[in-house]
């Protein structure tokens, strides 16, 4: 989803009815970032606390390139890694995902390996269907086995675009919810549903309901999904004890749209670039009788942050053997309080813009390459801002690139290289820059090697549904990043 | 200002707490257009009911430009248009207009001359400031003289940004408001204030406040003018008998942002375009204890229809001895229904576009010549859209471009020709365009001659402040339009 997708961020539709009421109840983040454009980077950001250069979820293979988890990707979480639920453990958590891993599909990457005590959903995205030649279709895991595939066992129509796969999971959540007020557990739900990424779909009572076309009845039923998650709170009387926060992994993915993608609102670009549209996400924290209801916050913000605020509100310390980017946002959100701090915007190995207060400079610009932009691959639909949307690659490491995203929300009107107002921000951000530089430890990159052997063929689980596919012999490449 | 000036309507720093609280009290719109893509058109449309083209705001000077009222005018309101302060004047009520006038300024065009009671503003922009030679910088009216002039009298300090001029607007509406409280006769109220017009300026009090610059500064002022009126209505208890509605004229003018522009959210091209962000206006209803509180309406609505509207709140039939394009928005309002009726875009002598319910046909595309481009004067800055905004003037007479507005707000994707969708909706819009075109009867043309001699060299109650200046000779020309 991108930051544009609500009515409370002004999507004009304004068909987003529960999500809005959730902001008018709790608190709207106006300046909330992910850490990647992309989503498995992202992903590992959020459980993590830290940035994908730190944690693995990055590529060496070549310059600034976007990588994710495809199925036959070999890497995935390092052990070496605290996720969030290990950590949630120590103070009686249950910890519980539902929907989207994307941390790694092979058995030393599984979800319950790494703190979750429960996992309803699958390791990849629902890409397919596939012949289960070439491709195996994606597994549906409960717990440590698999359940069944994806377009074999969980239907999607992509013709249609009907799939009940976010009323299955919505159940999931609810169940878990219910059972752990019961056994009076302190739980951790991770709601990752994989709507609304392509292919979109939508139940059958949400298809055609939406203005949007089919990506808005994805974005329907996900609002009522959440309407119902924390109406369920309420009636089991512990929403004054949930905190609840809402936030999206990359901006929309422009190239999908308008059928398969939404909106970025104002901002430029979408997913797979380090504009706002790439990583600015709608943001919302929930806590009845905590959070003053209607308000809003500036906060710079990042997915990462969640790390470290879930372990603030578990009376948990964050790891101090390592780097963690994330910070505790309840100052900001119980408080009000403004905490300074940075947002850096990668792009695989590189920094490509960082944001240090109302200031964005950008180190390096690239939306893709021409080559790909002349095959109609465009993460920039529609727009074309001068020396800013470039499909070389452009390097301003000397003299980068500054926005005042106050007055340019949307990365337009880069400042006066010769203004005073250029040199005062840039002595401010070269600071935060150099500070930021001599202290970045790289992990040891998770996605530089693919093979296709290592893809879903033969799951924990597929004996017993008769399901296992033969893997091919391993042929261990280095994966191909294309932008 | 623009769609996406307002924090109800996504604007990112959300810097307008009244006017989001007016929408939260009462009724936003999300499908509201303006009659025009620039000031004297519109406002002349407001206050007639009627599209530009048939009151004569336009001109035939050349194919498709737009036009408005600078100083060397020659037209204005014709005698024989119906303005919405003369009908109301039948009921009783007391008319007054606060700010900009701008449908002449010659002494038959004087809006006392047409309906209202008090005038307190100008004829035009406050451009300038002017030498007195060449050009007479702009007086400001009390009623039927002039009491002084822009940046002599009035000041505006350009380098600073700095001028009180929305805080005296605000004093003669709330004191208008008092006075109508005490006498106890129904008032209407034509609050035209020129911020944010640029050059954009904002009270001492207001400067520097918004992380927008100048340009949020302004609407800061106006979004704290709003709401003390809205709080004065409260005070003197007669908010339940008072209809309020806020709008703007046309799209926020790109071509002066950021400083001195705002933002049409996620809508395309701004001010002189018929595109979305040209013509898609911020608009709130508000009527406490008639309104429901938080209403969204996607009633498509047009400053046109506030004519028709007020006749109705005032009990009053709109004049049928002419073509009225107003609708009454009461039972969209008061009872939520949706009304049929489509949505005109003119630029000056040419219907450019049409929006019948959620599409819109562009049969002629252009954002302004390749002369003026070249020379930096862009309506669209950032957004290319092929084939869409062009730069010549595109006629698409026989297969106009269509667009979903629901699935592509930002008019990226027109639908495929030989898809079933185009033909349907084409079909029913070709019936819309036949009927509209049919009884079409153009007006005069008021705005195609330009003099100098006409400007406000002298106007009524110079003499007693020593303000006269000598006119020019006569030298009646056909005024140049170039966009």
């Amino acid at each position: 989803m991108g930051w544009g997708d609500l009515g409370a961020f002004g999507e004009p539709s304004k068909e987003t009815p529960n999500l809005d009421q959730m902001a008018s109840e709790g608190m709207l983040f106006l300046d909330f970032y992910t850490a990647n454009p992309l989503c498995s980077p992202s992903r590992a950001a959020l459980l993590t606390g830290r940035l994908p250069v730190r944690n693995g979820f990055y590529t060496t293979n070549a310059h600034a390139r976007n990588a994710y988890t495809p199925q036959d990707i070999v890497g995935g979480i390092p052990d070496s890694e605290l996720l969030l639920p290990e950590l949630l453990k120590k103070a009686g958590y249950v910890n519980k995902i539902v929907g989207k891993w994307h941390l790694g599909h092979r058995p030393q990457f599984h979800p319950l390996k790494h703190g979750f005590d429960e996992w309803f959903g699958s390791p990849n995205c629902h890409f397919g269907p596939y012949d289960n030649r070439e491709l195996p279709n994606i597994p549906v895991y409960r717990d440590w086995e698999m359940i069944g595939r994806y377009y074999e066992d969980f239907r999607i129509d992509l013709k249609t675009g009907e799939a009940n796969l976010t009323q299955i999971y919505l159940q999931e959540a609810l169940d878990f919810i219910s059972k752990q007020q019961v056994s009076q557990q302190p739980f951790f739900l991770y709601w990752a549903i994989d709507a609304t990424h392509a292919p979109v779909y939508a139940s059958k009572q949400f298809l055609g309901t939406s203005q949007r076309g089919l990506y808005g009845d994805a974005v329907r039923e996900i609002d009522d999904s959440v309407g119902k998650i924390l109406k369920h709170l309420q009636k089991l009387g512990i929403s004054e004890n949930t905190f609840v926060f809402f936030t999206s992994d990359n901006g929309a993915a422009l190239i999908s749209a308008p059928k398969q993608g939404g909106s970025n609102g104002p901002f430029l670009c979408g997913k797979e670039t380090t504009f706002e549209g790439g990583m600015r996400e709608p943001a919302i924290a929930w806590w009845p009788g905590h959070i003053p209801a209607g308000g809003v916050s500036h906060q710079l913000g990042n997915v990462m942050d969640l790390f470290t605020t879930s372990l603030s509100l578990a009376g948990l310390q964050p790891p101090s053997d390592r780097q963690i980017d994330g910070i505790d946002l309840l100052p900001a959100i119980l408080q009000g309080k403004l905490i300074d701090r940075p947002i850096f915007y990668y792009r695989g190995n590189e920094m490509m813009a960082v944001r240090v207060g109302i200031y964005k400079a950008h180190y390096w610009t690239w939306s893709n390459s021409w080559e790909e932009y002349s095959k109609g691959i465009n993460f920039c639909p529609g727009q074309n801002v001068s020396g800013v949307t470039t499909h070389t690659k452009e390097e301003h490491t000397t003299l980068p690139l500054l926005f005042h995203l106050g007055r340019d929300p949307g990365e337009k009107y880069p400042l006066s290289f010769a203004s005073d107002e250029y040199q005062r921000a840039l002595e401010w951000i070269s600071g935060v820059v150099q500070q930021h530089k001599a202290t970045m430890l790289p992990g040891m990159p998770q996605l530089n090697v693919c093979d296709k052997a290592v893809m879903n063929w033969s799951p924990p689980g597929c004996e017993k549904l008769g399901k296992c596919l033969k893997p091919p012999r391993s042929d261990p490449k280095k994966c191909v990043w294309p932008h």
